[in-house]
């Protein structure tokens, strides 16, 4: 797939030197990570939507961090029960979830 | 820094399990993380632009990769080489880097 519609990232403390150190990693961000792979198949959207695992974002006391590109949309302080919420509100009717952004 | 007016991705193949392992990893990404970061403070556009390692992109065999958001420009086969061109070219002067464009 190129050009996804959606493409979110995760921050999952990715380092570049390959550890992972750093809030997000240790707060659930595989869960999101998995979670969103899990949504996005059930609601049959991998064909417009996808989801990369990233390194640190910079905002540490707000994770973890979910960004949606293209929009741009922040959202901060997600949990694993969270994801459900962005993929039908966001991902599937296009409205954002405003009390998750930054 | 938030919502940055560029997001460089870089794929750095950093896997959600901690380790890197891929194409990309293989051939040079973290020198071409380290050459945006260079470049950019360079250039002293810090303000405006914000790079992030990634994991897999899904393209390997068009590694290494780096996406530019929020046009969602994906460029493959790049070397460090080719950093200060997108800098320069799309970075500083809006322009997309045709030759490196998938």
């Amino acid at each position: 797939m190129i050009k996804p519609e959606f493409h979110v990232f995760v921050c999952t403390s990715s380092r570049i030197n390959g550890t992972q150190k750093g809030y997000c990693h240790s707060n659930d961000s595989t869960e999101i990570v998995t979670n969103f792979i899990e949504a996005i198949e059930e609601n049959d959207i991998s064909d417009k939507v996808m989801v990369t695992n990233s390194g640190c974002l910079g905002l540490c006391n707000e994770g973890q961090i979910v960004i949606v590109y293209p929009e741009g949309t922040w959202y901060g302080k997600v949990t694993p029960d969270d994801v459900d919420e962005i993929v039908q509100s966001h991902l599937i009717n296009g409205d954002i979830v405003k009390r998750l952004e930054i």
